[in-house]
Parts: C-alpha cells; sequence; structure tokens
C-alpha cells in the first residue's frame, strides 16, 4: 500500500493510492486526520480494508502532495553512509554513524518548489532512502528493527553548502525553509521486506548524477534503528534519513548546483520518483 | 509574568505562578491547553489579566513540572558560544554559529530526575540561558529580534561526551532521553529588557562548576535570532538554547561526571534555579 499525506479540496489529510486516485482516509477514519495519527493509532490494517472496498475519491492529479509526514517529531538524518560519499567529502569513515537532524519546514512534498535560498547559490541535492517509524520502541535489537519500519520513501535532503560549512556542526546548512522534499508516498514495509535491496538514482534535468544500490550503506538500516534508538525512544511517524551515496554537485568540478528551473528527480526501486522544481527564494 | 507547563490532578495544563501557587490558565482559557498554543494564539495578555484576578489554583508543592515546552517545534541549541568554554575544548572560535538539534524526549521538566544513560558514565552538565519564541518571523533583523522573544528561562543541556565524539556530529550525545532539563518556567521579556545582563551559576552537589555573565555571548542573542531565522522561520514555542560557558565536566582532571544520586542547579539572576536529581536509567 501506498500512503500519502496531501491537500484536496483546501484541506490537508491523508489517505492511500488505489488506480490513479487516492482514497481519502482522513475523511473516512473517525478521530485519525493525520498519517502519523494514523501509525500512532496502530489502523494501518483498517486503513488496509477501507481501502480495498473503497474507490477513489480524489485524482491523482487534484491533489498538492504534501511531505510524507508533514509533522514529524523527528527527522534524523545520516551523514556520510555511503563509503563513494565519505571519499569524495575527503573524510574517513566512523565506526558510528553521523546523525544531524532537520527541522519540518525544511521539507515540501512531490511536485512543489523546492527553494534556493536567497543568501546562497550553493544549493546540492542529495537523493536517499528514507523510512518512516511505525512502532514505538527504545533500545531495539537489530534482529528486530524493521518490524518498526511503517514504511520506506524517497528524499531530496537539499543542502547548503556554504551555510553547511560555517562551523563543524551541519545542521545550518540541512534545515532551510522548504529546501528538501519527501514523497511521494511511503511504500508499507510488508510490500518491501528487504530494504537493502533497492536502487536509488538521483537525476537533475535528466541527467544521473547520483546511482547506487542501498546494499551499499555502511551502517545498515537495522543497525541504524538499533544505534538510534539506544539513544531515546522512536515513535511513530519518526523518520530516518538513510544518507546520500557519491555523486553530490559540491564535489564536481565545477561544483553542479541546483538552479531555479531546475528539476531534480530522485528515483527508488519499488517506491517511485520524488520530482520537484527548484524555484529562487523571493528577493 | 512567569509562565510554565505542569501536571496538576493527573491532567497536563499551563499556567502561570502567583504567590506561591499556579493559576491553572490551561483550565480557564478556553481553546489553549498548552502555552505553545497560548504563544501562537498571541493571548499573552489575556492571561496577563486573567492571572491578575484569579486566586492560585494550585500550591506550587503540588504540581509535577514538565519542560516550560514540553512540545517544540524546535529546539536549536548553539555550540562553543562562550570563549572559556571553546578554549577548553581546544577548538577556535568560529565566526558563525554552531547549531544543532535536541528532540523533545532529551527533556524534563524542574524537579524531574534526569537519567544517566546505561551505555554511558560521561554524564554532564551544561547550564545554559535558553529563550522562547513569541511572535512568528523570518529574516528577523539583529534591532528587531528581541521582540519575537516570548520569555528566558534556565536549560541544563545534559550531554553524553563519549557518544558526543562518536562522530563529527554532537547530535548523538545531546538527545538522550530525559538527558536535560528546561525550567521552571519562563520569565517573560518585559520583566527582561535586556538578555545580556544576567549572571549564571551551575552546580554539582552545591559546589559551583560554571559561573558567568551572558554579555560573554560569543554571538548574541539578537544576532542569533537574525542568523536562525535567515536559515528558517522562527515560530511561537521554538527553544534556542544559546550556549554553555566553561567548566564542564569533560575538561576537568579528573573529569567530573553527573552520577546517580548526584543534584545539579542552573540559576539564572531574574529566572530562577532549575534544580534536578541524577538517576540511572533502568538496566
Amino acid at each position: 500500500m501506498k500512503l500519502l499525506s496531501f491537500i484536496a479540496d483546501g484541506r490537508s489529510s491523508f489517505g492511500a493510492v488505489k488506480d490513479n486516485g487516492v482514497v481519502d482516509l482522513g475523511a473516512r477514519m473517525t478521530g485519525c486526520t493525520t498519517l502519523r495519527q494514523l501509525l500512532e493509532t496502530g489502523r494501518v490494517a483498517e486503513a488496509t480494508r477501507l481501502v480495498a472496498s473503497t474507490a477513489p475519491d480524489h485524482p491523482l492529479e487534484r491533489i498538492t502532495f504534501l511531505p510524507v509526514i508533514p509533522d514529524p517529531g523527528k527527522i534524523i538524518c545520516v551523514g556520510l553512509n555511503y563509503r563513494d560519499h565519505v571519499a569524495e567529502t575527503g573524510r574517513t569513515v566512523t565506526e558510528k554513524p553521523a546523525l544531524f537532524a532537520r527541522f519540518a519546514c525544511s521539507q515540501v512534498g512531490h511536485l512543489r518548489p523546492i527553494v534556493k535560498p536567497k543568501v546562497s547559490d550553493d544549493f546540492d541535492y542529495e537523493g536517499e532512502l528514507a523510512l518512516v517509524i511505525g512502532k514505538q520502541g527504545r533500545h531495539i535489537p537489530p534482529d528486530r528493527a524493521l518490524g518498526h519500519v511503517a514504511g520506506y520513501s524517497c528524499y531530496n535532503e537539499g543542502s547548503v553548502r556554504d551555510w553547511q560549512r560555517h562551523t563543524s556542526q551541519f545542521l545550518s546548512g540541512k534545515t532551510f525553509a522548504e529546501s528538501g522534499s519527501f514523497g511521494p508516498w511511503l511504500v508499507t514495509a510488508d510490500e518491501i521486506p528487504d530494504p537493502s535491496k533497492l536502487s536509488l538514482q538521483t537525476r537533475l534535468n535528466g541527467t544521473v548524477v547520483q546511482d547506487t544500490t542501498t546494499d551499499l550503506l555502511i551502517t545498515a538500516i537495522p543497525e541504524l534503528i538499533a544505534y538510534i534508538s539506544t539513544i531515546c525512544p522512536l515513535d511513530p511517524g519518526d523518520v530516518i534519513v538513510t544518507g546520500t551515496p557519491g555523486g553530490v554537485g559540491a564535489k564536481r568540478t565545477p561544483p553542479l548546483w541546483m538552479r531555479p528551473g531546475d528539476t531534480v528527480e530522485v528515483e527508488i526501486s519499488g517506491i517511485g520518483t520524488l520530482r520537484n522544481k527548484v524555484i529562487a527564494e523571493p528577493a
């Protein structure tokens, strides 16, 4: 099942893709108005039955896509988690994953514009596999970790490189307003039994700029979940963005930045393609 | 006015300190059940009038303190923002502030235990001045920045040093569950016209371990707000934790860690004292 958040007829809701449309679960499930709430209340099976028996409410072309989870309690990003990306940055592989945060205001949905800030031209793409937590847990052992995942999605972890390098800490360059994207939907984990067997491509104006397979993650998803849940609980709706492969624009000669008018796509096998145009922040 | 979040009679609410008690604003203001909502809806003046005309509902000894804002949209911490702390870490002063995040699950309220994780003994205090945003803004110029502050509070930015040093990024050591504290209350900005004129002390079991004045912040509060709001909007309820002075436990010989049974206090002039006991995470 493909679950997503959207606006239709001026109202925010969530639902599931069916045929070329969307079943509006927010309108049909009493007491549940967001995808995060659906996960928190453990009502995915009920949603599945509802989708099976219901015709789509909105054609896909008529909805405005929101980030898959517009209001996550945590967005935890993993830096430097593919060897080719670590190599291009001139860093060395660390034993533990490098974690940093983004805030919710930094995300937009599929087909919404991502925004190049007016204070920088060093606006870079990072295609990544994201996962959404479906079941609360702390100290989750790796062999049970995938059971805590609601589903998988595409993420463009848009990065403002000069601001990212202001200090040792990445956050400043990683959470510019509407600089990244998350979508189009999550594919529920039952359809992706092994998230280490996916292929991921990032394309800028149709040209492939990143191309990897997720078996190359340095810290794999079960170990990421175990590590993070040692630090704090993982809760339904929390998002983990697993890291970007080599090929980022900053490390090319000359650098390849995203510019207003560009189209950037992140495609992951078994999930779909997240597509966004780039616009300039108003002066 | 001192605004706070608390639990009384088994119900989460928010209110204001009056005499030795609390006026329960969450029970008295329709449509407003959290301090964040009070700020979002701009009803502080209404709250002020209500407090003036109302007797306290609960004695202070009978409430359970929550973090001042239990559910902030963003917690933005500033690293390395006092020269004596930069010096003790062996780093150099950067032109821009080093920002990182904590998640809400890492905070507890005044008088609640903070938790030493079972995976580490390197549990350190960081006394800091925190501010809470009261008015939304983006690209806020420094000369208008203080007008966006709802108030000021004490923060113990509890840090798990070995995990903080797993990689270049601080987040892992900064967001352990219930490792930090935020309180007891915020003092509204009208009572603190100049937040650069405060004194701050951290005490471990009564011994002063950090002692500074806030005029020594490298990046002052107006410039912090301007820098952060260049990156993304600042919204009511967002928390900025402004940095810790020298004297942290990790840089002493031998290191001075917080241990179960210890009491740690952060006192800031004009605000009050945030006090927490340390307990061990259950095995």
